[in-house]
C-alpha cells in the first residue's frame, strides 16, 4: 500500500477516509441496482454486496439492509422484484491512519433520492 | 405466468427456451462483471449470481464456477480483483412446457470471446 | 466468425436469432439501468445504447425509445432521474443467415414488468 | 438543494466536493465497464459518460478518454471489446461552494489498478 498512499499526499487523511467512503458508495449502487431478487435471495445478496465493498481501500465495515418491505411490494407478477434505489439502507465505515468516518446511504422520501451523506 | 404466455404465442416452447436462457445469460454477465472480488468472497457471489438467476422466467438451474486461479492472476497490488468474463464458466438449465435447453457461457480464448451458446 | 458457429450446430437459424436477441436484450437492460438521466442527455444515451447493442452477434437493428415523461416524473429534488426498466421501449432486429426476428422490451404495467418478448 | 445540504453540516466545503467526487468516479465506473465498445463508437460513449456524470451532485466538468489503442489490442474475434478499467482516464472537477478540487482516474500499471485519486 506504500505505493498508492504518494497519490494522496495534499489531502489530509480524515479527507482520504471520505473520498474512499464516496468511491466504495457509488461503486455498491452502480455496480447492483437491478439486480434480481426476491425475499429468499435477500440475504445472500446482501451478504455479497458487505464483502465486495469491503475489498476496497479504507472500508473497514459495512453494515447493509434491504428493505423487505419494498422487496413485496414492488413484486411483478412473475414474482420478483429488482434491487432498487429506495431498497438500500447503508452504513460504512472507512478508516485511513488514525481518522475514522462513518457514511451512509439512506433513501429520503422528501428529496426522492438514495442520499450519500456523512454521519 | 397465463398472461405472460400470450406474448409468447407465435414461438415454439424450445425457442422460448432458448430465448429465456439468452436474456439470463446477458442479464448476468452485464449485472455482475466489474464487481471486487476476491478467493475470500468468491464463493458467495456464486451463489447470489445463481440465486438471482433463478429467479428469472423458465430458468430451472444454475450451475456457476468462477475461476479461482485466474482471481489470483489479475490480483492487483490492493489484494483483490474484479470480476471479469474471462473467469465465467456457466451452465444454465431453461426449460419451458415440455422443453428443456441447456446454455451455457465459457471464455473461448481462441476467439478472446466470452461466448454463451446452447449445448 | 466461421469460428464461432460450429458452437451453433445443433440450433436452428431461427433459434440463433433468438438466442441472440435474448441475450442483447438482457445485456443492454443490466448494463445501463441505473444510469443518471436527465431530459438534456437522453438523446445522448439513447445513441448509446443502440451503438454499443448493434456491436453484439446478429444484431441488425436498434430502435430504441426512452420515455421522455417518465424521466420528468421520476425527476428526484437534484434535478435528474435514473434510467428504470418502466421507461424502456425497445424493438431489435436480430438476423441470423436468412432468419430475421423482431424481439421486443416493452413495460406492461399489468404485469409490473419490463417484458422481453419476440414480435 | 438547500434540503441536501443539512446532511453535509459536519463537513468542510472541500471534505463535501471530495466525496461528490468520490461517489461520481466509482459510479460510473461500476455502471459503465463491461459495455460493449469499438472505435466507431467510443465517441458517443464518451459523451454519454460525461453527461450523465455531469448531472450528479457538484459536478461541474468532466474531461474523459478511453484508450483507442487499447480498443484495438483487446478487440475479440467478433470485432468488439468491452470498456474496461484500463482504457479509462478521468479528470473531474468537483465544486461545492468556494471549494474546487479535481479528481482522476487513471489505469497504475505498477498497481494493476485504476487508481481514483486527488490531484
Amino acid at each position: 500500500m506504500t505505493d498508492i498512499n504518494k497519490y494522496f499526499k495534499n489531502i489530509t487523511s480524515k479527507e482520504r477516509a471520505i473520498f474512499e467512503a464516496g468511491i466504495s458508495l457509488g461503486a455498491l449502487y452502480h455496480q447492483f441496482i437491478g439486480t434480481p431478487i426476491s425475499i429468499e435471495t435477500v440475504q445472500s445478496l446482501e451478504k455479497t454486496i458487505k464483502e465486495s465493498i469491503t475489498l476496497q481501500p479504507c472500508i473497514t465495515d459495512v453494515k447493509i439492509n434491504i428493505d423487505k418491505t419494498l422487496i413485496k411490494t414492488e413484486e411483478n407478477k412473475l414474482g420478483y422484484s429488482e434491487l432498487q434505489g429506495e431498497m438500500l439502507n447503508i452504513k460504512l465505515t472507512s478508516q485511513y491512519k488514525d481518522e475514522t468516518i462513518i457514511a451512509k446511504l439512506e433513501y429520503i422520501p422528501k428529496l426522492q433520492y438514495p442520499l450519500m451523506y456523512i454521519e
